[in-house]
């Protein structure tokens, strides 16, 4: 049953929203998009999310390039949504995975350091054994440059945007090697007026 | 392996975050809060997300009333969240399983109408026929008092903040009365300067 609906495409992608708390939201949100280069994934925006879809490099780099830009006008932003592999594939997007592998926006963003929190997710989907799939991912997430925590029904994360990243792509990828289809879901939190 | 970290307990949970796109995003969420009676659930709010625990009808009230009263305001407000259930319970919200289950903010709030759009996506764990699970649930929905669309990795709803959450209390009732352990993302939108 599985297979009829998810084939074997290995396409990733990543539902989000980008929230600024400020009446400036419109300008943050249009200033953010024009500093980010979408150009190596499929993208439709609606005014509920934003969807990419394509190689899960590029879905990674787009999704933390659009985070730290608008991030770095000091405004209180918060990102949430949720990557998924693994299911489902189709033509529309498929085009994309025939990108190279160097991801766009690293350049660029490469200089800027921001401090945030992140809350996150992993489900590995279909496998009756998911409990030690994830077990075993938040025990590796220790060795990484990030504070970790448990929290209820999710794992926080606290340093710099590119280290958190750097976790949840690691977190990810591992688990979606072992696991046909894995979702992640994520919310991020930066500027925040209320200290941690 | 499920059952050493899940247990029995029935206890549903969300995690959550509000977002209003607006210099007042404190107040707004600081009102919000004072008008909705958390009485019933446990509450843990944090710089990222607030979690609450307890039976589900409960869950689900809060959270449909912290939406309602903040979208009331007119500003454009967003929420995004996680509820989940069958893993893991404890002592310390497990106490407000004793709760009756009359919803405490029901009233109040029945009198405000309020349109939003919302997408949402269901996670059954551990089962491998975890699309058919799915799949029924979204045949499901059409039979309710919104608007059902299939987007990328989600279902999306549009109608009355009411009627999206009756939709997504049944749909997630649903699969929990099959499936141990459930999770359901959503993000909800309402008062968007964009139009659909």
């Amino acid at each position: 049953m599985m297979n009829q609906y998810c084939g074997t495409s290995r396409i990733a992608g990543c539902q989000f929203s980008l929230h600024p708390m400020s009446d400036q939201f419109v300008n943050i949100i249009l200033s953010t998009l024009e500093e980010v280069d979408t150009s190596k994934v499929w993208m439709e925006t609606d005014d509920i999310s934003t969807c990419i879809r394509g190689k899960m490099v590029h879905v990674f780099d787009v999704v933390k390039a659009v985070f730290l830009h608008a991030a770095k006008t000091g405004e209180h932003v918060a990102m949430n949504g949720t990557f998924s592999i693994g299911c489902p594939g189709d033509s529309e997007a498929d085009v994309y995975m025939d990108e190279t592998d160097v991801p766009v926006n690293e350049e660029k963003m490469s200089e800027i350091s921001q401090p945030a929190g992140c809350k996150f997710a992993l489900y590995p989907m279909g496998t009756e054994d998911y409990m030690d799939k994830i077990y075993e991912q938040i025990n590796l997430s220790n060795d990484r440059n990030v504070d970790v925590t448990s929290v209820h029904y999710a794992t926080r994360l606290d340093g710099d945007v590119h280290d958190i990243f750097q976790a949840l792509y690691e977190s990810f990828d591992l688990v979606q090697q072992k696991v046909s289809h894995v979702t992640m879901t994520f919310s991020l939190s930066a500027n925040s007026p209320t200290n941690r």
